[in-house]
């Protein structure tokens, strides 16, 4: 039976703030970064699956750091992909201090696309093919949040560019992560509390598409929602800080 | 006597543009998080210095970069300090494969800053304290070319976020980078030909602050200027690919 794998990671100077601790969209890129090198590892990559079309696209997130790392501390990613449903598969996250204390953990859910069609497939064959992947241990916190309307009191407005979109030549989910935090006051995002990121992904946002970034800030939180062109929402997120 | 000191990295998927190859930007971010490491390691990183109220600022940087590496690509980035001179230091970088062909490689010129008046110190005392650390080893390409003018054909506008604020407080090299990249063709982007950047800074943008970027697009590369909130330029570069 397969086992929860560990990678090591350290926050590199590039990856703190002012704080000198890491920012939460550098921990959330080690998180995503986690998955596809531990996908890559077991033969179901990205690589592996554009040969047949297809490819993973992310679906929905739930990441909690209960405190931020200061820079160059070294810590370890454990993930495993705890079931596959025929739409979805869940892949779990700890991220534990040299010390083995538990700082943060994620619940991630993907589903698979054919690159063609961008739409997405069933993924039972995968469950079957890689039922000794997944490892019997639930998620460690409550699954990613679906945030169901978002009532905008701010607004921004950004192009899509070549930095910000990644490998399925979308926007990447790290940049969604730094549009959004980039509308809260400082103070907030320095603070160190506990804090809980819920992202949810409804369609993908294209190079040289113009974003609309709608903050519904309320009293240690805030709510997101990102549209491109003039469509329905593509990105909903919350954040709670403790 | 002081030797290169050699660093692992790999390119990892988050790094990697829609051409699965690493970006400029990332691999410049690998070169510079490298510096700080090495730095660290050798006792004269900003974490000491700031003990004392000082800070190595980057002043210039020339990255050639021969190839890009695929995803998944280890490889190494071996940094040595050449020289100190009174205002700068100079700290080169090569970048070489797994079968130890060097693929990339840059020359970096620092300045020490006093944090409270934000003004270059003199360095002479690093040079003969740190005098094991100098590798006498030229460096591996011509030293930065300063930029001297630049006549802008387009011009972008971006206020200064948290999400590009770096531990000195000012706007962090990579996403200047990405900032001036930004404004050229994905097609000269993603092109696959050895490439030469020069950056040179003026003074720091800070946040909040509201950046014009510049843009000179010739035949095979750009010269850009970027200055914050009207003040005169404070970052210069240029980009050519042969």
């Amino acid at each position: 039976m397969a086992e929860i794998s560990q990678y090591a990671y350290r926050v590199e100077p590039q990856e703190v703030d002012f704080t000198l601790r890491a920012t939460l969209a550098s921990l959330g890129s080690a998180v995503l970064n986690t998955a596809g090198v531990d996908a890559h590892g077991k033969g179901f990559g990205v690589d592996v699956l554009n040969a047949d079309n297809h490819s993973w696209v992310l679906s929905r997130m739930a990441l909690e750091i209960d405190a931020r790392p200061r820079q160059y501390t070294d810590y370890t990613v454990g993930t495993w992909i705890s079931d596959y449903g025929r739409v979805l598969s869940t892949r779990n996250f700890t991220l534990t201090d040299a010390a083995r204390h538990e700082f943060g953990r994620a619940v991630t859910q993907w589903a698979m696309i054919d690159l063609s069609t961008r739409s997405a497939v069933d993924l039972s064959w995968v469950g079957r093919e890689h039922e000794d992947a997944v490892v019997p241990v639930p998620p460690p916190t409550d699954k990613p949040r679906k945030i169901r309307s978002v009532t905008p009191t701010q607004r921004a407005e950004r192009r899509v560019v070549y930095s910000d979109i990644d490998f399925n030549r979308h926007v990447n989910t790290m940049r969604y992560i730094e549009m959004m935090l980039d509308m809260l006051p400082v103070e907030l995002l320095t603070r160190e509390a506990p804090v809980r990121l819920d992202i949810h992904f409804l369609r993908e946002c294209r190079f040289g598409q113009t974003l609309s970034i709608g903050c519904e800030e309320h009293a240690g939180g805030a709510l997101f929602e990102i549209s491109g062109d003039g469509e329905t929402a593509a990105v909903r997120a919350g954040i709670e800080w403790r």
